[in-house]
């Protein structure tokens, strides 16, 4: 079954940030629901619209390689899940200094429906061997990307590849997805068609979209996106890899700096952690006043964003408004985003202006 | 002669963020012009607007107590200047953490064309005695504040007084007024009429409203405004009395999260500094970019701001956005707000993004 996107069409509902590679944000009214619209998703991209010859090896270090087509995923036992994906980039335009990087504002979140076949089962098809450490996962696209200096293997063109360890990759547990269906319908170009990972928890970069390899390695894998991007190159502490999603709240109603009438007011959001369900989230509307706790929707799954409400009794004049989540692990939002060179994780607590008028 | 002026019709161009005391913010177009019209000044007062008896006493450490109607300060040379006034807490709400306080965003900052008295010439009639040091500022307003605790001597009951020093406040070249005409017009009761003091250079909590009496201190003024309130706080170092305006540049054009056409687009702004005129004012446009002079406007006063532009060839995609000012006394904006905990003096560049849609 051949379908045909129209791929600018598939565009006209996100925000644009970068026309080549393609990266979008969803449209601020996308996160007042809880499953948001394929075209309302938003789009990360680090190389061209790639083209996919459909089939995935599954190699390295493994007694059976594979070679699956669409089909042969879809005859594997389907799990189906919703997925919050948030770009490790999200909120870099709120970190000072502005580092360098897609300047993402607070939109790179989204949360989709997705289908697929489990990627315990497809490495289990395939035998990995004892040695094997971890997995690594490469994209069909690719293409030249700014580097300096250049590396020496590839100059400046890179394919985009990514590791899990085995043990992560293998545990059926983590339900990490070789997905196909979003939101019911088959991929669409710019969400990895005809097949991506999806690794629940995880800021997005783990979720390898036009999955093309996937090969089990004996020693870890150091490609450009492994080490190079996506670490965490703090000022005063050792490096980090991205890894889960940081606990996270989001104001969805009222929008930033609107003005709205006096009287109750229902402030809405969005809270969301890789590492444990949201367990409470508090609101201020004074600065450096106090929290009060908002009324948290319990999940509906266990990898999705949750709702959260709080009754406002608003009064004339401009007020700031804060949301603070926290997560099953003790996770807390910071009030000062945690500065590091690239601008990744970003969850500092937000704050935002209503003004509010007559009686 | 009196005039009638209908206080609620006189703040309907304004952007207000406390109905009380009324405290309200320019509107944003305001920014775009040399000198700000008087209604869409911004205004802040600390307490309820006060009533005036119209005179104005000058005593303490003086050989000749005067007390002057608003005819005896026009009868005394006049001196005329556009000045700046830009609110200590403006920028407020772009610190982390969130201070306290008044919740000001960015637009606590305009230019009148303020007429009045030397303030040196009202000193020198009273006759300052060689054991003064300082000089107080009383205004007629008054009223119960917010403080934990409360004060002995007043409980929350406090006057809105300020102090300068003696040789500041006396010296002829401060060019320091006591003000009587704004734009052209009898000042506003917004504005501190009868009669008020304009302070340049100085950031405006200095330039007392509604002035009633002037008094010569032979010590320091130790009261709340002056030591308590507008103070900065530092967590690493010494406090310090807020004094000068510190030196700051504001994009006016295109507005912030705006979205434009590509091609030729003039960003335009304003720069000021209390510590010597703007020498250059530079843009960025991509985080941790490149900086790129401005064309900066040469003063056109001694105490006004200076207009900016930059001509820019935008192209599709979001852009981070920032410009920074320098001044001839070397000061260049901090890439990270100033932190202290009552919030004052942010002068950080600031980031703001535009979107850039078609060819």
């Amino acid at each position: 079954m051949t379908v045909e996107i129209d791929v600018q069409q598939a565009r006209e509902q996100l925000v644009m940030i970068n026309p080549q590679p393609f990266n979008a944000e969803a449209p601020p009214r996308a996160l007042g629901a809880e499953i948001t619209p394929t075209r309302e998703h938003y789009v990360r991209s680090n190389f061209a619209l790639p083209v996919h010859d459909g089939t995935l090896s599954v190699g390295g270090a493994v007694d059976r390689p594979l070679s699956l087509t669409l089909a042969d995923l879809r005859a594997l036992p389907a799990v189906e899940h919703a997925v919050t994906l948030e770009c490790a980039g999200n909120g870099r335009l709120d970190t000072r200094p502005l580092p360098t990087g897609e300047p993402w504002g607070g939109y790179a979140v989204s949360t989709a429906v997705w289908r697929g076949a489990r990627l315990s089962d497809v490495l289990a098809a395939a035998a990995p061997r004892p040695d094997g450490v971890e997995v690594c996962f490469t994209g069909a696209d690719s293409g030249s990307y700014h580097l300096t200096p250049v590396l020496p293997e590839t100059g400046d063109h890179l394919t985009f590849v990514r590791s899990l360890s085995l043990a992560h990759a293998a545990d059926p547990a983590s339900e990490i997805l070789v997905a196909y269906d979003m939101n019911g319908e088959p991929l669409e170009p710019d969400h990895g068609s005809p097949f991506r990972l999806v690794v629940p928890r995880w800021f997005a970069v783990a979720s390898v979209k036009w999955l093309r390899s996937i090969e089990v390695l004996t020693r870890p894998f150091t490609g450009e996106f492994q080490t190079g991007h996506y670490v965490y190159e703090w000022p005063d502490r050792p490096h980090e890899p991205v890894t889960y999603m940081r606990v996270r709240a989001r104001v969805t109603d009222p929008a930033p700096a609107s003005t709205i009438p006096a009287g109750t007011c229902t402030v809405r959001g969005k809270a969301w952690s890789g590492t444990g369900p949201v367990t409470a989230v508090e609101v201020s509307l004074a600065g450096a006043g106090e929290w009060q706790a908002a009324e948290l929707d319990p999940p509906r799954g266990p990898y999705e964003w949750q709702s959260w409400t709080f009754t406002w009794d608003a009064t004339p004049g401009r007020h700031s408004l804060r949301a603070r989540a926290t997560d099953a692990a003790g996770n807390v939002q910071p009030d000062v985003p945690p500065w590091n060179r690239l601008g990744y994780g970003n969850n500092a607590v937000e704050v935002q202006y209503v003004d509010v008028v007559g009686q």
